[in-house]
């Protein structure tokens, strides 16, 4: 029996009506929601994101600020521009664009980034609240997994997961987070011997590599949940000899849907999750400083 | 053939003759050390611990203050007071004695710590800094483990290791810190299942639960390196029927001892390592203010 397949547009779109009846409701109690996202120089990836980021807070009813920095500025033009960011009161969420010049410290940045700001929970200190169970702002992406997870009728206590792939924004966190809902979680990554001992043992099974077709049915334990963070572009040829390219997951969709009990799409699933996450992040921030300031 | 005992005071002895060895270098460069201690009202453990503290900052030639608040006093006089402490270029190092009153919320004060002066690496910036592989300081805990497995021949890269017990302070840094030495890591914990077949795996097992007794031979797969992070006491009754009252770790260490390969003893395996890197970090700290004010 093929695998359930998880919509993420779907999860996304229900988000995106509670997040919005969210900002609608704290207009209502004169808290107007601003986010500014910081790029330095104008690196293409970032244009598109901003756009589209623009866009989506205008349906949101967020204001939206792009603040650029010319492409040679040197750190202290960032922490400064980010600590005035950080004292407007006007300003409840802020973002950095990616890449930075590569003569910035990224961690350094982000750990200037007031806590209650940081809409993508980047800020280190974010990251440490997640281990004291006392979460300011998460990242989104762990987020984002979760709430995948939870579409599925899997309880997480007492589950075996592996986490294949242990970045510091994504892998980390989301196998903290699946530890503090008290499933036994396995960090695993380009060093570990036999992957597919660690995955076959998995009930879910959350793969952040960036590696197209890195898992294929002989990785997945029948019936496990599979969620597929990865998202990659890929040249192929079409029935007439053409070049195409197409968007991919690090899992073999067709040939682990025959076995996985759910899985997410690539695109259609995390990715759009994601997106309106740092939305909900964004409402939470302003909720979080009123809660402070109060 | 018995496990080799891992002998955690032979390193203390050798990580405290580097760090003071390190104290006066720093000496030498006009960098005096000074460790400030904030403890609100008295609660009896902290005392002996502060007494014994005190002890060893003046053995190490590092000035050392406690700073007594009132039994009473809230959370915004601790804040008040750590960010005066914070301010004062004098003092290189600050931590904060647990238990704190009830009414007050432990990671918002650690959060408040100087990163750089966070001796004990429980801001929750420090430990997000570590999940991005630029550790400013460390916690002290998890460090000594490190440095404990340092002391066979493990070749952490690519090897097996089950960490149970996920606790902010133990359990979770000492899993990223195995994470980013490229172990294969998996977190076990009160609600795992089969907690034998996860430990049976493991060619490296750490545990810190608190629970006397938890691991006994068949956790243990042949030859493992076992670190004993549980310091438990127990009441028992010795030969003449007098009751006796000793300290043991989580692991049962007569049985195991014939299974692994190597083992910590309690008392003296992790116990005396850790006590001796908080004064290590204490060093680490001064160097790390020193390179950022430059």
């Amino acid at each position: 029996m093929a695998a359930r397949i998880i919509d993420g547009a779907k999860l996304a779109e229900r988000i995106w009506a509670d997040t919005s009846e969210q900002v609608a409701e704290l207009a209502r109690r004169g808290r107007r929601l601003k986010l500014a996202a910081l790029m330095v120089g104008e690196p293409p990836a970032c244009r598109v994101y901003a756009r589209s980021q623009a866009k989506q807070c205008s349906r949101m009813k967020i204001d939206y600020e792009l603040v650029q920095l010319p492409a040679e500025s040197d750190a202290d033009a960032v922490t400064d521009r980010i600590d005035e960011m950080n004292r407007d009161p006007a300003l409840t969420g802020i973002m950095v664009h990616q890449p930075l010049p590569s003569w910035i410290d990224m961690p350094a940045i982000q750990l200037r980034i007031d806590p209650y700001k940081d809409v993508e929970g980047v800020n280190p200190a974010n990251i440490g609240m997640v281990f004291y169970k006392k979460p300011i702002l998460a990242p989104c992406t762990a987020l984002a997994e979760v709430e995948l997870v939870n579409e599925t009728d899997m309880q997480l206590r007492g589950a075996n997961a592996v986490v294949v792939g242990q970045g510091a924004i994504v892998g980390l966190p989301i196998s903290t987070l699946l530890i503090q809902q008290f499933a036994t979680v396995t960090g695993c990554h380009i060093a570990t011997r036999n992957l597919v001992e660690h995955t076959r043992q998995a009930e879910l099974l959350i793969v952040a590599v960036g590696k197209p077709g890195l898992i294929t049915a002989e990785h997945v334990k029948p019936g496990a949940v599979v969620i597929d963070v990865g998202i990659n572009r890929v040249e192929t040829t079409d029935a007439d000899g053409k070049k195409v390219s197409r968007t991919v997951g690090d899992v073999d969709f067709e040939s682990v849907r025959e076995v996985a009990g759910a899985i997410t799409p690539v695109p259609g699933g995390v990715g759009p999750v994601t997106v309106t996450m740092l939305l909900r992040n964004t409402v939470e921030a302003a909720r979080k400083q009123m809660a402070r300031d109060r």
